[in-house]
């Protein structure tokens, strides 16, 4: 999605040789504008898939989840994060260990919300390693719900995210900003022609 | 705001004397067509303020948040939550107590994303004992920012929060939705007239 690497290229801070600051529009301030962009182009991307709920993970995710929810007129389902480990009857719960932080959550979502009808899409703002995306599928099937694919606002391709999920069997997979290196301090989008390669 | 009541009304659930549970559209589940309606009227209600930024918490408030961001079209930054008191001078900063969880947060907001010139609105999912938004509150004022008001999804009017930041100097509070009273498991909001006393 050009509009998302332009903003990237022009407000993104790389950090280090793997970190991309993108909390300026993303994940502390907020575009709103953009987030709307984004989620009408998720909902381009999934329009036949017959989308009936969309599941993310708090906070980062909840922008982008809304409104893609919005375009394809859907409920957003966010998944909540809990350092502790509560076992309760109530929710389907998944770990998701951090690299960044190395520390491991508990997400959970309340039963109530997710059913075994549901066709599901998963959005996320970045894939990286896959944990986030790996926990939310594994929600997702503790419903007996379907998985239609996954919606990643920023990939780190040079990361092992995305072989990490298609591993595990989830497929249809699109990116609306696919990184493949950092360079220098900037930051190297992948060639369009890459990007659909797996989906 | 008649079509959050009636939501309220149709799919809210009270729990004890006082507990509002909205999760099934508003903070666990999102309906986002509810969340742009809503981000309507906060434009609506803040159209002539001059508003530069929205400001809210992690991570209930981001929904209606971003909407309200996306019809005032300015930016929105969500304060992030944090257990541990981290001292920092690239942060503004303010303790939060929850009377529900009997916890204190720290609630943080990154310096670049509030400058002496904004003109902030507050928005946030619930108005109770005030303390969430009494720290936005401070979070902008050690930006010597402008605040112009605060925008509330739900209102317990039955709790002290509006006396308490009144008390504090913030006007302008404008809840979509007043709760007076739960009587045997039903919610009773408070008449239209009611609702514009102090704004």
């Amino acid at each position: 999605m050009k509009e998302l690497e332009k903003r990237i290229q022009a407000d993104g801070r790389v950090l280090g040789k793997d970190i991309l600051k993108v909390d300026s529009f993303l994940n502390h301030q907020i575009d709103p504008q953009l987030m709307q962009d984004m989620g009408m182009e998720f909902a381009r991307l999934f329009a036949s898939q017959g989308v009936t709920k969309i599941l993310t993970v708090e906070a980062s995710g909840i922008a982008p989840a809304v409104m893609a929810g919005l375009a394809l007129d859907v409920p957003v389902v966010f998944a909540r994060k809990s350092k502790s480990r509560i076992l309760t009857d109530d929710a389907f719960t998944a770990d998701v260990y951090s690299y960044t932080k190395q520390t491991t959550n508990q997400i959970r979502v309340d039963k109530r919300f997710l059913i075994g009808d549901d066709r599901v899409l998963l959005i996320d703002d970045f894939l990286a390693n896959g944990q986030a995306l790996l926990a939310l599928k594994t929600i997702a099937e503790q419903a007996n719900a379907g998985i239609v694919g996954a919606g990643i606002v920023i990939e780190k391709s040079f990361q092992p995210g995305r072989q990490n999920v298609l591993d595990a069997g989830l497929t249809n997979i699109h990116s609306l900003a696919r990184i493949a290196a950092f360079e220098d301090g900037q930051v190297i989008f992948m060639n369009e022609e890459d990007e659909e390669v797996d989906c």
